[in-house]
């Protein structure tokens, strides 16, 4: 038995993988694998109708969104978004909470100016900034929802008198969130929603056609949605594994039941932190991620052998980003609390070894 | 058994299948999903290094070229080319030989001026366009070595004074090429190579960064060359996926001994639709495709009852695109030739019926 809280991609639903791996073999009795059918048969179109169903429900997106499962990861949308909301001559503001974010307004500096209205950088990322005020005259303001790295996350979203744009490539479908209060939300599949290999878009209609560069085909959110999100082959694999995996998400009671477990794990976890004497959390209290839980020791020195006795109790993944240290469990929907509680006794037992 | 003769998503090895079935239970016996494994790990690390040297190996790829595994389909190599290899000042060349080099030269006017040296749109593609000189002025020369809707195939690729950009999506794999014949090679994975959700990119590197243009990252093949293809998390399962595919490659003789087999699939095939009374060939003899192979009826109001004899028979997928009618039987690497045999058969049971 193996605890993986590795930070992506992550952990799956074992009832998803078995259904997959099905598939892989022979899709829905069909005689024929989810790898080598074709994306215009009626077995995918029902497949792909199925997973923008699902998102939307979960979700409760409103009307006037259009939800897209395109390719690229996150990465991609860094560009996209400029490529279809920023003009050459106006100007988006960022908030910078970690590497990604930072990312993502580098790629934007290609597009149009770009404004860094606050950054948690002097402290490497260990808090949420919050005290900015939004430039009303700015195409949008991009924020970044959880930070897988520094395990920091935006429990509370600002107002803003201009779209939002947010990056929740690490928490989408781990709570509750108002789409309405949302212009476009991208996340890479990798970590609550699928494997790698696909990424959701939602995007509020009205937001696009309004610049007026060129966009290639493939990076233009109309065509995109114009062609229900084969413009060409769809990623067929990583768009199926995401529908098994969010029908998993409404069978366990959708995001709202989803998120009291995600609420429930980290509170043993970090309780168990701060409880321990060997270790220490490296964030703000009231800005600590749900999904990513970053910590270190006391004594640096034991490190490697909790790493080690981790390993021998299936316990995987939980190296600390290079740039922060320590450890860091990542906590994702697949994740039961039992992992927890298998995490928190090797924890305990350590101390117990290291008093 | 079917016998799967789509154009694409096509057939995948039954061994590959197996093989990847399993790893999204238990990937090499670590415990652990290859959908829930990192990209970072030394076991998808050495996956995709596998898959870069299978390549390199299959294909003879020279000294001075990068072969990456990157997202969005040929599609998106349609702008990415011209992105990073034509100024905005300069021209390119394109032969227009279907509607995927039209999608391919139209993404190229976006950035740059667009030479097309030769169509044959007249004919609605039945032909490959040859009666053309390639202007030594212009950046590059582009081609589509097969095209998939038509049925065409280019056998003989023409002397060229500049580097030749060739879009190989749907034969690539399937006969040898000489690599150092090209500037740069792309494909998407989903005809002989593996699953939709990656494409190939094979690159002379001496010809990027000699353009001024701001690139986004993840369009920049420098970048991805220069991250091994991990700029982002890469499309794990999909490149996993190609990489067994090519072991098959090699397992089977190579790409030469696939090439002799598929051209013995296409010589049973045509042989039978110029040979049978009901059924004609769609595209100029010495242009036809060793891959998908298009062919109509004499009698079209005979196509809907031969279509229904080969759903009893378990041949699918040979419904001709929309834009030509009739039929297409794709024969892709991982059809036996037995697949043909039954269709040859079902073709003379049926004009026995219809004498």
């Amino acid at each position: 038995m193996k605890h993986n809280f590795g930070a992506g991609p992550g952990i799956l639903p074992h009832e998803v993988l078995k259904q997959a791996a099905a598939a892989v073999v022979d899709f829905n009795g069909i005689g024929l694998s989810i790898l080598e059918i074709s994306h215009r048969s009626p077995e995918f179109e029902a497949v792909l109708d199925e997973a923008v169903k699902l998102v939307k429900e979960l979700l409760e997106v409103p009307e006037g969104y259009s939800v897209l499962f395109l390719q690229g990861g996150a990465s991609t949308q860094f560009a996209m978004v400029p490529y279809n909301l920023l003009a050459g001559n106006a100007k988006a503001a960022y908030v910078e909470s970690g590497v990604w974010a930072n990312k993502a307004l580098k790629e934007a500096k290609y597009f149009g100016q770009v404004d860094v209205i606050a950054t948690s950088k002097e402290s490497n990322f260990t808090y949420i900034p919050k005290d900015y005020e939004v430039p009303a005259d700015a195409a949008y303001l991009h924020l970044t929802s959880n930070n897988t790295i520094y395990g920091t996350q935006l429990h509370h979203f600002p107002k803003s008198p201009i779209p939002v744009v947010c990056d929740m490539s690490s928490d989408i479908f781990s709570r509750t969130i108002n789409v309405a209060d949302f212009g476009l939300i991208y996340a890479g599949a990798q970590k609550n929603m699928g494997p790698a290999g696909t990424t959701l878009v939602i995007v509020k209609d009205e937001l696009l056609g309004k610049v007026d560069r060129k966009i290639p085909s493939m990076l233009d959110y109309k065509i995109q949605i114009d062609n229900g999100s084969m413009y060409n082959t769809p990623p067929v694999f990583a768009i199926y594994v995401s529908m098994l995996t969010l029908a998993w998400v409404k069978s366990k009671g959708g995001v709202a039941a989803i998120q009291k477990e995600n609420e429930a794990k980290a509170k043993v976890l970090y309780g168990e932190i701060e409880r321990n004497p060997l270790f220490k959390p490296v964030c703000a209290t009231e800005d600590r991620s749900n999904m990513n839980v970053c910590f270190v020791m006391e004594n640096a020195e034991l490190e490697k052998p909790f790493l080690k006795l981790c390993d021998e109790r299936g316990i995987i993944g939980i190296k600390g980003h290079r740039s922060v240290g320590g450890f860091r469990a990542s906590i994702y929907n697949a994740l039961s609390i039992n992992s927890v509680y298998a995490l928190v006794e090797v924890m305990q037992e350590f101390a117990e070894k290291n008093k």
